[in-house]
């Protein structure tokens, strides 16, 4: 009988899993191809297509067949682990709630967004209110009694929690802010400037992603505002933007989304729509795109076969491959997290975090975030935020109610880190193949060691078992503090 | 209770209209930007959510609901007819046929394309085979007793009886067998020949979608091998091909599309993810699309402003207007149905409806079919057919299980002969419009006297309607005759 079960949960599965799929496809198709006049019909689609999915996960057979299923090995159990975790959230949150979510956080986002664009914090603050008092609602449903954030944040990372991450960015803190200062001291490297065909980008970002590991075959680079990769299996498309005087923008962004893309890419075939066909969670997938982008990317052997493949293209201002090697990681204090260099990145999460979860946990008021976030960046960053659209008002994120997303980006660099130094002890030569434009030998280790486990493991087991050691944050810190310490002569 | 009926009727059918709409998407998808690697996962994706659909579409509870429904209004009462039209069709197919001939149709399609590749009609003959005895089997569900080829008509169709088809084509064809003999008799007219580079054929074709009425709001044109139509209501995407030596090919392919594809955009918009949100039939659809290319596209006063306009691109090696618009309407003798013109088109699908039709009488075997294909089309076109591939192997339809669906073509072709007849004696300044690259005054008609309705009438009804006369073929067979009479000097 359980074997039976066990198959019949699967393939109920599998169709679950395909039907995400499809709902990431629209996705992909909406940020890329789809007529601005689509956008309320989308809405619908989208919208029976969600609640399709939601009956699914949390149909009352799935209690009876994984009460009943039985695993033959341990992907089959790591499945089985993955259904049960999904219907068990999915069943604790009531289906009122769920839709309220839904509707607010279509709506929040054009509220949002036009809060940004007028610089007008008050215009969001009472939407930012519901918001978080949805998503306590929603933390104490899941919680169970238990830490409301963390709760949040099970979502995105499995297993981790608030506090840890909190000890540990603090740890970290104070030795970003002296690292950051002692570089900002130093007189800034030079800027590659100069007008980049938009062609030509989109030409070098398709070498570059392929250099990094990823199957046009099985995916496509198309253009989008904010870069993104979506799908998993056999049809993983990634995205960059293109900015004419900016090339570096174009090919790091690229280079990023790769990181993402490739690891759904070479997860194991024989995990494609299961439960497991896919990243073992947003911080380990952050790590995947992460290493690419800065460890490999910016370092400083691709760096030169960056300088020489652009100089065959045209003639730059940047006299010498080194300097290119510079110029890719300037530090600059910047209040946007998205266009952050290495050294302020995980300065901006950890503000991010810390405000956010005093939110969810009442400690602060949203009336009082703003001088909040203004109060922790001139502490961080040294200088004083001029308006809330570089402020507080910059994510799309807590529009969307995406609270507990934002650590896994730090910890995605925390693991980059991690997975670096495993990276360099194993293959020691790395250099002369990135020197060549190759990131072949590091994709293929992370292939191996981690990528086609897919969401076999947990998270920290996944990291773990490819690193052969327990992560945390010192590789990062050391590599942070090497590299800069020579880029800047400190 | 039965306001109640109704309103839960339609809620339950725009989901699943919005479902359907979202597998048209995944269609588009993959003929236009899917990767080559993704085909299997695409295939369970679709599967995934075709089973979803079958489900909902033979719902028990749309018959309750359907039997409490009361229509408020016509437009009401008509998705109330369609809804129950498709929920009696579903309900009729035994669930292990219906998956039986998607598994068929699925693998005929690779079977019957390496069949015509290589010329090896043999190769595809049991397959063949085994596809009309299961859609004898499914006729025979959905047939209660009645005709089998009526029952399969049906689906594309509605209300279409084929004897009458047979009736009226066989009124057709003498008539257009002696108008192509005595065209043939006459000199050809130079062909516009070149370089058409194909960004210059795709900026025109997209001036010529919006002169034909489409809105690029609301959908997008892109490249296709088979150029198609897809979707309804506010995204709508429709298709063209480009060959740099052949740009009337990617011209009339666009205006063909661009009347599919803004017929769906010119449904009302109430109508919008409603059982009615859509174009009434394939013979409607086709009449919109033909209508557009052939008696619009193909005039003489169109003709005039397409000179121009080349002309303004580059120098042709036609001479004057006039000239151009014998080059658009050259009628060749062919063995492809799909580059067939005016005059054989219709002789290329009444030899295909008539084959069909004995098919699944059960009055011609597969293994007589090449012969009989050949016999006929050496007593309409005069010629020999060289090999299968420029037979009975040339089309996709009977391998995806598509047998009723050719006649609609023709049937297109007399409801757009009907059509224009109306169109010309509503608006009869038309060609002042046309001579200036506008097709403006007729598309204005057609979506006031056709287009907004959508499926709220039968075909026939839709039609008649919007004619003021029931259809026939004197329209169309009057067209053709003056028309080529004029061009060829008759």
């Amino acid at each position: 009988m359980s074997t039976t079960a066990t198959a019949e949960l699967f393939a109920f599965q599998r169709d679950t899993e395909a039907l995400g799929q499809i709902s990431g496809r629209l996705g992909w198709d909406q940020e890329t191809v789809m007529p601005a006049g689509s956008a309320d019909q989308r809405a619908e689609e989208l919208s029976a297509l969600e609640g399709i999915l939601h009956a699914r996960r949390t149909d009352p057979r799935l209690k009876d067949l994984l009460d009943a299923a039985s695993p033959a090995n341990e992907a089959e159990a790591a499945q089985i682990r993955e259904i049960r975790h999904s219907y068990e959230r999915a069943v604790k949150l009531p289906e009122s709630l769920a839709r309220s979510l839904a509707a607010l956080s279509s709506r929040a986002q054009g509220i949002w967004a036009a809060a940004r664009a007028a610089d007008d914090v008050k215009a969001f603050l009472p939407t930012l209110s519901e918001m978080i008092r949805l998503k306590r609602e929603e933390a104490a449903c899941l919680a169970s009694g238990g830490d409301l954030y963390d709760a949040l944040l099970d979502d995105y990372e499995p297993g981790a929690k608030a506090a840890d991450l909190a000890a540990m960015f603090d740890r970290m803190r104070p030795r970003l802010v002296a690292l950051r200062e002692r570089v900002l001291d130093r007189p800034a490297p030079e800027a590659l400037t100069g007008h980049f065909p938009a062609e030509m980008q989109l030409r070098l970002s398709r070498e570059i992603a392929e250099a990094f590991g990823y199957d046009f075959n099985r995916g496509r680079l198309d253009l989008a505002v904010h870069p993104f990769s979506s799908g998993s299996g056999q049809d993983v498309r990634i995205t960059t933007r293109v900015d004419e005087g900016d090339p570096l923008n174009c090919f790091y962004s690229t280079i990023h989304e790769t990181g993402h893309g490739a690891y759904e890419q070479q997860v194991a075939p024989r995990y494609t729509l299961t439960a497991i066909g896919k990243g073992a969670s947003m911080g380990v997938h952050e790590s995947q795109s992460r290493i690419c982008e800065n460890q490999l990317g910016r370092s400083e052997a691709f760096s030169a076969w960056l300088y020489a493949r652009l100089s065959r293209e045209m003639t730059l201002n940047i006299g010498s491959a080194r300097d290119l090697y510079r110029a890719v990681n300037r530090v600059t204090p910047g209040f946007i997290r998205t266009e952050a260099d290495e050294l302020h990145y995980n300065l901006h999460i950890m503000l991010r975090f810390d405000l956010e979860r005093a939110l969810i946990a009442g400690d602060l008021e949203v009336g009082d975030l703003e001088a909040a976030w203004n109060d922790r960046f001139a502490a961080d960053f040294g200088v004083a935020v001029p308006r809330a659209s570089l402020g507080m008002l910059q994510d799309v994120h807590w529009s969307c109610g995406l609270f507990g997303y934002f650590p896994t980006y730090s910890l995605g660099n925390v693991y980059a880190g991690c997975l670096h130094q495993a990276l360099r002890q194993d293959v020691p030569d790395l250099d002369a193949a990135l020197s060549q434009g190759s990131a072949a030998p590091a994709t293929a280790w992370l292939q191996e060691k981690l990528r086609r486990h897919g969401a076999l493991r947990s998270p920290v087991e996944t990291i773990r078992t490819a690193c052969g050691f327990a992560p945390d944050e010192a590789p990062l810190l050391a590599y942070l503090e090497a590299k800069f310490s020579d880029l800047y002569a400190l």
